[in-house]
């Protein structure tokens, strides 16, 4: 069961240059600067939902590969759910196609899992269970 | 100023089928069928902000032609400004390219402009001024 769009996320080539267009063009703050695995991000908070912006600190990573082959843009939505694990089990009964059929955890501690997009319409959807 | 994200649109070959899939799957509710131009579309309301599903009824719209392009996929998302006008002046100012630097009133008679993606990391943003 979706709880809501938790965020959008956009793949850049260099966080800092977004983190300071967002900030300076659009006057929305952004959070610090993160690392996680090959992963360099920063949430814009919004009313409604988020905004993560996302780099890759190695040119083979998962953001760098996407900007190689179809330029910097949105990359995924997250929706939250309350149960990830029956959500995925559920999904892949109904024949939903799942990059990651077990959930692990982010740089937050929180339970993520990727549905791929050729099942969503192009949509690359992230199912993340918050608590 | 933005005030929210207010939806993000989603670009698909077919909305009738993309209906069906969001409500079976996910069992998210989706608003009637409307028609605006060369588009089909339908908005599937979520906390957090909304997904709208567009579809083009032309070979030649702008819908197809992203998809022909791209594949079916995020096509944009939609930031609530107050004062769509004097936004649109300043982002231009500021350098960023317009698609539209005057606004044009939508299905729902609000007024709405595209800001070219290149200004913006890829990411099409529709601004919306709802009154």
């Amino acid at each position: 069961m979706i709880k809501k769009i938790k965020h959008i996320g956009v793949a850049v080539d260099d966080l800092q240059t977004a983190r300071d267009f967002f900030q300076e063009t659009f006057d929305l703050s952004t959070s610090d600067q993160e690392n996680f695995g090959e992963l360099l991000f920063s949430f814009i908070p919004m009313e409604g939902t988020n905004l993560e912006l996302l780099q890759s600190t190695e040119a083979d990573g998962q953001i760098a590969k996407f900007i190689q082959k179809r330029g910097e843009g949105i990359h995924h939505i997250a929706m939250e759910v309350d149960d990830i694990q029956s959500e995925l089990d559920r999904l892949k009964a109904k024949g939903l196609k799942l990059i990651n059929e077990k959930p692990y955890r982010n740089a937050h501690q929180e339970l993520v899992a990727f549905i791929h997009p050729k099942s969503t319409f192009g949509v690359l959807i992230e199912l993340i269970q918050t608590d």
